[in-house]
């Protein structure tokens, strides 16, 4: 039944009349057809091209062109992404064509059962919008196609079988936490469940259909609707429609059409639903008032669809298991602090009767200096450089193997509570891929995709992809270089003007971190556009997880370059007194502060991770929108009158002024990459749990904010598990201990402090460690030119300076040869490697195999309702055979031949 | 409909009368109840107890009685599990027990709809057989709750969408492996492919029914019987049965219930199926002739069920992998061979002019030797110890992986064809579990298993498992130990009585290594009991795999501590001149030849391999069986006359003379630890894949026999991949790529031949590598008591000694220091594992990424069927909304309504 109430009118029975207006006005702007009636399950919308000599036809001409108007400069600032009206005659021959298709494409759909409405340019000119209501029948068969499970009347006690001792704490624990839930009932433990099963219209004796208006909810019927609309063919005959079809056709191998969508039409989404449900999600779930409780996971699900409740719940998960890494991250900093005194290197080196004379950080300008002028780093360096630090990374390793094992099981409880657990994967996957695109993608045609590409059409595509990575892997590395040049160019430029050695080492640090984050967050913007344009559609699935590879490469490398440099690089290059190391032939490389660079490194993670959450969440998140919205206001001055007039809009027009749902992967990958910065370097930054945790408290109740508020409803997607997320988390959580055990055997000094104490200690203690660590340098070796300008220091001149590495001394048979103790120390470092990684693994891996992925009360209440449900049929199943019996009949034969018998 | 024939025959109408041959002789002694016409689905049996008071009620009781006492005399040497009816008096009130809980559960089976028989003591005293025939509708009827999937009439072509080029590749691999393709229609490229559909009665339209007793084969009947078994209660009202009941339930405490399964019945399975099928297997997979045939798995899947279709799959496949991992192998040890003149450190070793005097092997007795006298060893090491070597480890790492990958797809592409893709394994594992035990499993009851076992019940179990456990452990290091014992032992005592080095040296290896062997082999066998024993039943599922990881690190352990000894610690622990380490005070710890330890471990790996499958397999598995059979036929010493009787017997009367089916466990088992053997140790013995490909090849045509002949037929159980089994071949292919890198590394001499050639060597060569590798003596160090009784070698007096080493020379400062070298190869070691570790992991997992799980062409097929699906009922939807818009009633209300319409 298609209504286009512009062209034809009063065709049928079912219908209402524009424009009069019905006592129930709540229900009229709600989300039904005109009828009030009738719900709309979906939308489409598409462009009208002659917006002007169609809205005359209506009546009400004075108050739908001041609607015109305003809606027009509304559509102008926020959604962009359309076409401008009024370059349409060049289109004129593609439009016609979108028309055609656009009307062969309704036929067939009412064909399948749909029932449709068109409302073309009333409010919002230029803007078509076909309403799509799907009848009780449609439903019915769509949903037993689907497989939908759907609640039984049967009722099945939640029976937790735990023992005595747990259930107590259970208890207590459930007493504990009552503040922090949120006033949903149903978040509230049930003690019953319905049971589920896929809905089948030869079985409804065993749903609750007394209310059929509810049994399907908002998100179900949007759903059934959207699987239609994907196996609606939108080219019913072979009728050609001319040169323009065939140039839409070329289209194809520019793998545009999908994101395109050939433009027939231009946005596709379901309605925000204004029921009790929308409304206790914004009180319990998006205020920040109430950042402190658990999110109502079981409300979000019910309205935005299983994928969409996957993501909170991973994010409270992720959130809720930061707060124990906080925790101890914050006792291992308090520990550095507290032993900061006890430290016996660090009391060497600021010990004033030590009298250590450096060689020179830099060539001619520089003079030798005091071991004792690095008293202060050293001391800084105690924080992040003690044996705590050790036990730290251990600890975060099996925190990553726990949190990531705790998100299995809760997943599986959801599963379990969603009915998803015999949902197959596959079946969606081949069927409705690429969530992020899917308001697109249902609008190309399935004829087109069998086009079949061969290896040589897709070469060119893999090749530009191939190169392009490259070159912005490439890109990313000389940015990094850049970086580092600048600090050493301007190093040696302070230098020369004689500012104070502390100060210019502050200053060059941060100005070259922040320089670093600002790239940081360039690039990465750029990349996540680049990465997209590169991706060679395939399937839709493929497209998604390729995109999200790509973008993750481009980021991660963007991201933790400049760390890996300062964590690995820095300071091992330099070479040594009288043979050292030059870039582009005058520029020494840069040294490290005498007590290793795992200050830097720290201070870099510290800029990049507190930068980069307040810049990327609060400025582009909250700041800029609000900034946006404001500036708007004022320009057009007239608030009360706009806003009285928003209210006038229908459901679907608000909803089309919305932001379109492009997907979670922003999201996700935002967190990942946090996921990183806590893992990857976490031996040199206990605080970055805690940063991690603050930042997300923060984040949920925006992302929370966003969905209710400003983002058009997502399809209700179904999903088992976070997908290729997973797997992500899987590779950074094992790259994090092969990282750790690098940095804390080759960045930090804590190795060489163990091989000292327990080989080169004459009592056992740290006591020499300093000297021990420093090796000795005849000046007359300096390399002539580069010897310091002022050879003397204080009153004395100098003739052996010492610098910090482990070579032979100049008077021994093989002067400046790297020493026995540097490839004793190395051996040590490289064997703390092997055991560090492999014995986290292993950790890692029992951890993994001792939790179960299931848990054992969701495996036992599975186990009985698959019980429950044997008996009900098989109860069922006597019944029909006492009547069977008494009609003389087996109820196994043909039905056909039942039927002959009856007759 | 029970029948039980002495007792009460002739009650109904549809059954024969017993020792009345009819004329179809054959049927008659096939797989029937004595009508001939109902086919016998399931047998259970059970002890009769007076089979002497029973028997004489039949007639024919001279032929009776010879058989009888012929079938006891078989029944004693086949079947000794069951109880000797003699001293049956004591049991009596058990005996009646079970009579009652047998007659109970015979009652519900009735109730249940199957159709029984008994035949008690008839030709076999003492055993009683229960016939159990399931009548078409049940079979409808679980076929419908089992939701198993049957062929519908609906056909769908196979179309696999490669390329052209790859096309063309195919079939030609096609034609080529056309005669290594089994004579079976099943195995060829199948062109159509009947679209399967969970069964259901109200889809029976779907179904080509025309043949019902083909519909459901002999596979799928016993399933469906076996589901009705483990549903049905085997105690129906609450009525007590006395004491002995009780005694009965303080049992499950024992936790033996599930294995002795109460003694109600003594054994249950499916009958083997004399037709075409069975024959086909017979001539097409288990014969030795046709070893070079691909399997024809389809028909084994089809015959057995997918348990066992799985495994000889695997096994397929792991055989076939091992093609090119022998190929590789052998060429690595033809390289090894040619290059055998061209290695310099072993020609220098044998070159005559070269004049180094080595420090004695042992104290006292032994002299100082010419490094000459190690040529033979020198040589036959670079056999093992190449550059090849390192490829060779690479490539393995690789190719397990490939393998697993190549597993995944293979495995995929049956689930596809076998029909499992919508397979859920929960569901079969929540209700059928434990494979291995099935048919004993099924006797106990399920209210009794709903006891519920506290913490503190468990406590001693665990405690006693752990223990045992740890004891187990122990005693493998015992003996390992005690060997290594034996061999210094003998060793000195050999050297005292002055036999030559060489053959010393040899004697020793060999027989250490074989006792080795046997202990490992005698362990094997009580480990695999011990942890049967030890493992405490929680639920069926995890009860198996308690009991294979339990028999899992046993076995393990007990294979390789021997390797992984003389692989990393012989010849480690061994001091220096001067300061030897000594155990239990007076031995010296063993040294390794000159050349390595690589030479012993490729020793005892061989000796350990080949032993190992021969003795196993073709001594226990092939040997033992025909040797008992012979011995019996002398003895009974009437081989014609039991011929023909066996003959006369009937089916269920012959299986029940054939071995139980006791799991897959076992076969995997072996097969598993081989992977290990291939995997584990490549680096030191190339060959060992050669080994493995020749045992296999073997292996699968005894197994074949063995399932086809010699075993009851296994239940058809339903399973999509191999469990944990997958699990415990990625864990050795990860420990692998660790161990082979300590091999290389620590084992070989490949990284200090490199460091001495890019660090040390005066030319870039290995010229002077065998004297860098060597440290001086000082022989007046020697501690007093353990120089050598003879001070000269030749006419020359020795000062100066040489050993293997990387210490400081006498006359530098820090004497038997390890030296600069030392520490530097030791680091150059460490450096060399953690690459060698992370490259092959990060290789391994990019193949694994890049290899898609699920092969394209499955996924594009299983897209189209459900595409085909879609339409056929789209199609049948649209036949009924016309049929019913003419009724002028919707098709989705319920039935009850439209029904009171038409009335």
């Amino acid at each position: 039944i298609l209504i286009n109430e512009d062209k034809r009118p009063k065709q049928r029975g079912s219908m209402t009349i524009d424009n009069v207006w019905e006592p129930s006005q709540a229900r009229k702007l709600g989300p039904y057809f005109h009828d009030g009636r009738r719900r709309i399950d979906y939308v489409l919308t598409y462009t009208v091209q002659k917006p002007v000599s169609m809205s005359p036809t209506s009546s009400g001409s004075f108050v739908r062109g001041l609607r015109q108007s305003l809606s027009r400069s509304l559509r102008r600032s926020t959604s962009s992404a359309q076409d401008d009206p009024e370059n349409a005659s060049e289109l004129g021959c593609q439009e016609d064509v979108k028309r055609v298709r656009r009307e062969e494409f309704e036929d067939n759909l009412m064909e399948m059962g749909l029932e449709l409405e068109k409302d073309e340019g009333t409010k919002i000119p230029g803007v078509g919008f076909l309403k799509i209501h799907a009848p009780w029948d449609i439903l019915c068969r769509e949903a037993e196609f689907m497989k939908l499970k759907m609640p039984t009347k049967k009722v099945c006690p939640i029976m937790i079988i735990i023992h005595n001792f747990m259930e107590k704490i259970s208890q207590f624990f459930n007493k504990m936490t009552k503040p922090l839930q949120p006033n949903v009932e149903d978040s509230k433990m049930e003690t019953i469940k319905h049971l589920s099963y896929p809905f089948s219209r030869e079985k409804q004796h065993l749903f609750d259909l007394s209310d059929k208006d509810s049994f399907f909810n908002s998100k179900n019927r949007s759903l059934i609707v959207h699987g239609v609309l994907k196996r609606t063919k939108c080219v019913r005959g072979k009728h050609n429609v001319g040169k323009c079809f065939q140039h839409s056709e070329a289209q194809i191998n520019k793998n545009k059409i999908i994101l395109l969508g050939n433009g027939v039409y231009t946005s596709a989404y379901p309605l925000h639903d204004v029921s009790n449900t929308s409304l206790l999600l914004y009180d319990e779930w998006a205020r920040y008032s109430i950042f402190y409780k658990y999110q109502p996971i079981g409300l979000i699900r019910k309205y935005f669809g299983e994928k969409v409740g996957l993501y909170f719940a991973w994010l409270g998960v992720y959130t809720q298991m930061l707060i124990p890494a906080s925790i101890v991250g914050v006792i291992v900093f308090l520990y550095g602090c507290a032993t900061l005194d006890d430290n016996i290197p660090s009391m060497e080196i600021c010990d004033p009767r030590n009298n250590i004379t450096m060689c020179p950080l830099c060539d001619r300008v520089c003079n030798y200096w005091k071991l004792v002028a690095a008293c202060g780093t050293a001391r800084a360096s105690h924080l992040f450089d003690n044996s705590a630090t050790v036990f730290f990374s251990i600890f975060m390793a099996l925190w990553a193997t726990m949190f990531m094992e705790h998100w299995k099981r809760r997943q599986m409880r959801l599963n379990y509570i969603w009915d998803l657990t015999t949902f197959e994967e596959e079946e969606v996957s081949g069927a409705s891929p690429s969530r992020a695109f899917q308001h697109l993608q249902i609008l190309y045609c399935h004829q087109e995709i069998t086009v079949k590409l061969t290896c040589t059409d897709r070469m060119p595509a893999y090749m530009t992809t191939l190169v392009m990575m490259c070159f912005m892997i490439c890109a990313t590395f000389v940015v990094v270089l850049g970086v580092v040049l600048y600090r050493i160019a301007i190093m040696t430029a302070l230098q020369l003007t004689q500012t104070p050695a502390t100060n210019v080492r502050a200053t060059v640090k941060t100005t070259a971190a922040i320089i670093n984050l600002i790239i940081i967050i360039i690039l990465d913007e750029v990349y996540g556009a680049l990465a997209r344009w590169l991706t060679v559609p395939k399937t839709d699935k493929s497209f998604e997880e390729r995109l999200i590879i790509k973008s993750f490469i481009l980021k991660f490398l963007n991201s933790f370059t400049p760390i890996v440099y300062l964590a690995f690089f820095r300071g091992r290059l330099v070479g040594r007194p009288g043979s050292y190391i030059y870039v582009l032939s005058s520029f020494r490389m840069e040294e490290c502060a005498h007590a290793g660079c795992l200050m830097e490194l720290c201070i870099q993670l510290c800029i990049t991770m507190l930068g980069k959450q307040l810049i990327q969440n609060n400025l582009f998140e909250i700041g800029i929108p609000k900034l946006k919205k404001m500036l708007r206001r004022r320009k057009t001055g007239m608030d009360t009158q706009e806003e009285e007039l928003e209210k006038k809009l229908r459901r679907h027009e608000k909803d089309h002024f919305l932001g379109p749902f492009i997907g979670l992967s922003p999201e996700y990958m935002e967190m990942i990459m946090q996921f990183g910065m806590v893992t990857l370097f976490v031996a040199s930054f206990p605080l970055a749990p805690l940063f991690a945790l603050l930042n997300n408290v923060i984040e949920i109740r925006l992302d929370a904010k966003k969905f209710v508020k400003e983002l058009r409803r997502p399809l209700a997607a179904r999903a088992k598990n976070i997908g290729i997320w997973y797997t992500l988390l899987r590779g950074i959580s094992k790259v994090a201990v092969i990282v750790n055990a690098f940095v804390i055997s080759f960045t930090s000094d804590f190795i060489p402090r163990l091989v000292y104490q327990y080989m080169y200690s004459p009592d056992g203690t740290l006591h020499g460690f300093v000297d021990h660590q420093l090796s000795f340098f005849n000046v007359s070796h300096f390399r002539p030119g580069t010897e310091p300008l002022e050879p003397m220091l204080g009153n004395q001149k100098v003739e052996v300076c010492r610098y910090k590495d482990y070579r032979d001394s100049p008077w021994s048979d093989t002067p400046y040869d790297f020493s026995r103790e540097f490839w004793c120390i190395l051996a040590a470092r490289l064997a703390f490697v092997i055991v560090f990684q492999n014995v986290v693994m292993l950790m890692s891996d029992f951890v993994d195999w001792l939790i179960p992925d299931i848990p054992k009360e969701i495996n036992v209440q599975m186990q009985k309702e698959r019980t429950l449900f044997v008996e009900m049929f098989m109860k069922e199943e006597q019944g029909k055979r006492i009547l069977w019996n008494n009609q003389g009949e087996s109820p196994c034969q043909p039905r056909s031949r039942r039927i002959s018998n009856n007759i």
